[in-house]
């Protein structure tokens, strides 16, 4: 167990400049090894531990965290939301904590933390609790005080992170909740078993991917030179891929101190398109499936008004988004449904490449800690 | 019916310089007219209209809308839960018009669009119809397609908005969905005669204390010279203030271009506190009440690391605000259930001034429209 524990993580830099520019190449074994924790492994169909609630009955889940987590968790309220329907509801601990919700009786909570000690977490945590919800936490420390306050807890695979701002664990609470969204859409009769098997292949199929992904490293640290002195970026998404434009914009603002902000897609019409000029360029996140076309009519208004469109897509979608963006880069084609797992590496990738031209200091940056224990 | 309608808001910009200053200065009158349409003239308690569903038994309510609308229904979100304690979901039109959601059987939902003819919050309600959801418009124009297709409407009186980004509508909005929030309480039996009373007093107050607010012109005016050279601002708040750090950070985006964003203050130490420096202004809405010591901890941080805090509070707050801030700007003390309409407006008349002294276009900011129509 311990061995499986730290397979995608040995300690130390290696031959990498930063912790983060090594755990970032690990995004594959992570990945991977946290993906085999759940799934089983002679089928491959999601196999669940017991959980704290049964999932065929919840009446709904409050899924909680803060920062990269709660983008995560994010995530997962689409996923469950969409494969499970189950009702979720979302909310950053530092909010859930002190706004008395009215929880549903028999409810459940899915929290997340990679120390498995953020305190609005473990705060929530207790209100959840004291609300008799039953908690289940996605931890990376099985020793932590989350995973020993919850009534039960499943392990990311992430071995140890040591840059502050995540990234494999990241996509490991990911892995773990799209995970748990097949396994509690199978529980309630929400899905075929092929389109079951459908899934979990593509999440299967992420690791080599990924891989791939890493292998454009030149190419994304080329994009990284063309925003670097940018003041101000957008990142934007529609649907599962909204909190990963967060994501990529949280990143960015934690180590390379560049003002970026992630937007639904849909919304930026709704005001944020005034922002938009050739300074201030647009990252999007555009894989080709159901909301492609929407998504892309949105950049191609914001092109015509000056913007700077980058945009990371599959071969699928590069023709039409070529036709205005300044940069397309063509990642693997995968289902809509894990496209938020593969597309958080290239724009980590990117805030990664960005900090480490500019010369921050990649691993510590100003400010922040790596577990916030504090309130 | 047609004369309270347009009250507060006589077309034409009288003695003010652009529109938007115009509709500013309404906001005592709208906030008043708006309240009088939801309270009973005798007994000033909440009398709403028949409403398309029982808000006694209502399993669970959709909150939707696109822009400063959203923010409002945000806001609601908070108000309904915390005081009436029906679940609610609140997502912006254009994520939820794709996402496909486990609607509740029985439930209930809340639109809001000045306008009524917003594109993407016309296909929520298309959506959530067919998901035999029964629905609830709040709008400004009674003629409008979403009045006709909701199961019913009800109007703010806010008039005629003529500048583009959102002011007074703003704050009926809101003053409507304050309204409902005391009404389904007192409906569902969560609210106490004696508190009901106290909370619907603090609602009438507001517009005497919005005209107080707007008295302080040339004191947000000085405050707008300060950040006005700012390329990024951070608004924070806690709890229903921080819909209203996003709204001003919306409208500071919207006419002055300045890249400005709104965070829950509790989330600050989960990556975005790694931008702060004395480039990037601090703006806090932080009135006394429960939230206050929690978020001036995180101002208090903040200015640690050499951030310029600009604070909104009151008389009972300013003392322990000054002590670290740059610039404290007091406000009238206000029961914190309607501190977010109240403060709604200083931030609003901030983003004025600094597009007027950065001599924007500010009724017609580039790339936008005053109803988006399209998707």
């Amino acid at each position: 167990v311990v061995v499986t524990a730290v397979s995608g993580a040995a300690v130390g830099k290696g031959n990498y400049r930063h912790f983060m520019e090594k755990e970032l190449h690990e995004h594959p074994a992570v990945i991977g090894d946290t993906l085999r924790q759940y799934l089983d492994p002679g089928t491959h169909a999601v196999r669940l531990p017991r959980l704290p609630f049964d999932p065929a009955v919840v009446p709904r889940l409050t899924l909680s965290a803060c920062g990269s987590a709660f983008l995560a968790a994010h995530v997962g309220r689409y996923w469950i939301e969409q494969l499970a329907r189950i009702p979720c509801d979302a909310d950053v601990a530092s909010e859930l904590r002190y706004r008395d919700p009215p929880l549903a009786p028999g409810g459940g909570a899915i929290l997340v933390s990679q120390s498995g000690e953020t305190a609005d977490t473990m705060a929530a945590l207790r209100l959840l609790k004291e609300g008799g919800q039953r908690v289940l936490s996605i931890v990376n420390v099985p020793e932590s005080t989350m995973a020993r306050l919850s009534d039960a807890a499943l392990l990311t695979v992430a071995g140890p992170e040591i840059g502050v701002a995540s990234t494999k664990a990241f996509t490991a609470q990911l892995s773990v909740l799209a995970c748990l969204a097949l396994g509690f859409a199978r529980s309630r009769g929400t899905i075929e078993v092929a389109e079951e098997e459908r899934l979990t292949q593509a999440l299967l199929s992420i690791p080599g991917h990924a891989a791939a992904v890493l292998e454009q490293d030149d190419r994304i640290k080329a994009l990284a030179a063309e925003i670097m002195a940018a003041r101000d970026v957008l990142f934007l998404g529609r649907g599962s891929m909204f909190p990963i434009a967060m994501e990529g914009a949280l990143k960015l603002k934690e180590i390379s101190y560049i003002h970026a902000e992630g937007y639904a897609a849909g919304e930026m019409k709704h005001g944020p398109i005034a922002l938009i000029d050739p300074a201030v360029p647009v990252i999007a996140l555009c894989p080709s499936g159901p909301l492609f076309e929407k998504t892309a009519s949105n950049l191609q208004e914001a092109a015509a008004r000056g913007g700077r469109i980058m945009a990371f897509t599959d071969a699928t979608g590069a023709p039409a988004l070529s036709r205005f963006a300044e940069q397309v880069i063509t990642l693997p084609g995968i289902d809509p449904f894990a496209a938020p797992i593969l597309h958080s590496i290239p724009v980590q990738l990117l805030a990664y490449h960005v900090a480490a031209l500019k010369g921050t200091d990649v691993d510590q940056p100003r400010n922040l800690a790596k577990s916030v224990t504090v309130e």
